[in-house]
């Protein structure tokens, strides 16, 4: 598939539904099982798209549409969430990211981006020179991956409950070692 | 955690709505990509679901609470879905995929198990001797195996869009080989 603005915004628009269908009122041991030390529970993941509403997507998108002389990201903090939604409840962060997500969409499509603007150039701070249609990709399989990872994680709390179904069930040992996405 | 019957139900209840959020609607190119020959696209994964509720777990666990002599499964076809959803629409197969599994959850409740029932025995045609009970886990796991890959073939249709950021989403390279789960 070619990078295109509106599938994009086909898929971004659906991830705050998606994790309230899979995840609102869901029994605690789904929503806060872990793979591992410093990995995400879907109670973290969905704290990790927050703060990818709020310090990610839409910041980066604007220091590259401002077209200053050094266009560099502010580094991403992977475990902001933590200390920030310490107490919090499920959902009230599905509701705040459902709000967040639908506002940087509206800000997103009243920018009416051109070819020319989905071109600029932003400075990631690891990977370097990357393109604000690149960065608006990124935004869409980040929410891809991350609903894998909810999917993943959840099915690794039942991981001991299968039996002998293990070799048929390769979400429970694709990934052996703990990771945080 | 251990097996629990509310827990699983309340993991199998949620799906047909997840998916309906995830896909209900969603362009074509998401919709239709697949990983590779002989993969699920998101489409069939319904189809592959949906023949899940009409020939795999609820059958098994009737085979397994008959308590006859050779309480052996009938093998699965991972195919059945190709030739009979042909022409078929995604909106069809999510309603249909819906109306089965409540369905199939109405009378898992109804079944009223008892720990006893839980570990009464089956005979799976590769896997051989397995209980009632990790059938069941095994039903819950498989589905969140399927949304996690529903969301890796999504995120694989956008792979040569995010340009660098590639060793940043592992969705995009943990399988290279294409499978159909």
């Amino acid at each position: 598939m070619d990078f295109d603005l509106a599938l994009s915004i086909d898929v971004l628009a659906r991830t705050p539904g998606a994790l309230k269908a899979l995840l609102g009122g869901l029994a605690e041991p789904w929503v806060r099982g872990r793979e591992g030390p410093d990995t995400f529970s879907a109670f973290d993941v969905v704290g990790h798209l927050i703060d990818g509403e709020e310090t990610d997507w839409i910041p980066r998108a604007r220091i590259i549409l401002a077209k200053g002389e050094d266009p560099r990201f502010e580094p991403f903090d992977r475990f902001r969430h933590r200390a920030r939604n310490a107490g919090r409840s499920l959902a009230s962060l599905l509701d705040e990211f459902e709000r967040l997500r639908g506002a940087n969409l509206t800000l997103l499509r009243s920018w009416r981006l051109s070819e020319a603007d989905l071109d600029l150039p932003g400075t990631h701070p690891t990977i370097g020179r990357v393109t604000l249609r690149e960065l608006l990709a990124t935004w869409t399989v980040h929410d891809l991956e991350h609903i894998a990872q909810i999917a993943r994680v959840m099915a690794k709390q039942y991981g001991d409950q299968v039996g002998p179904w293990v070799p048929l069930l390769p979400i429970l040992t694709d990934h052996l070692v703990p990771r945080s996405s």
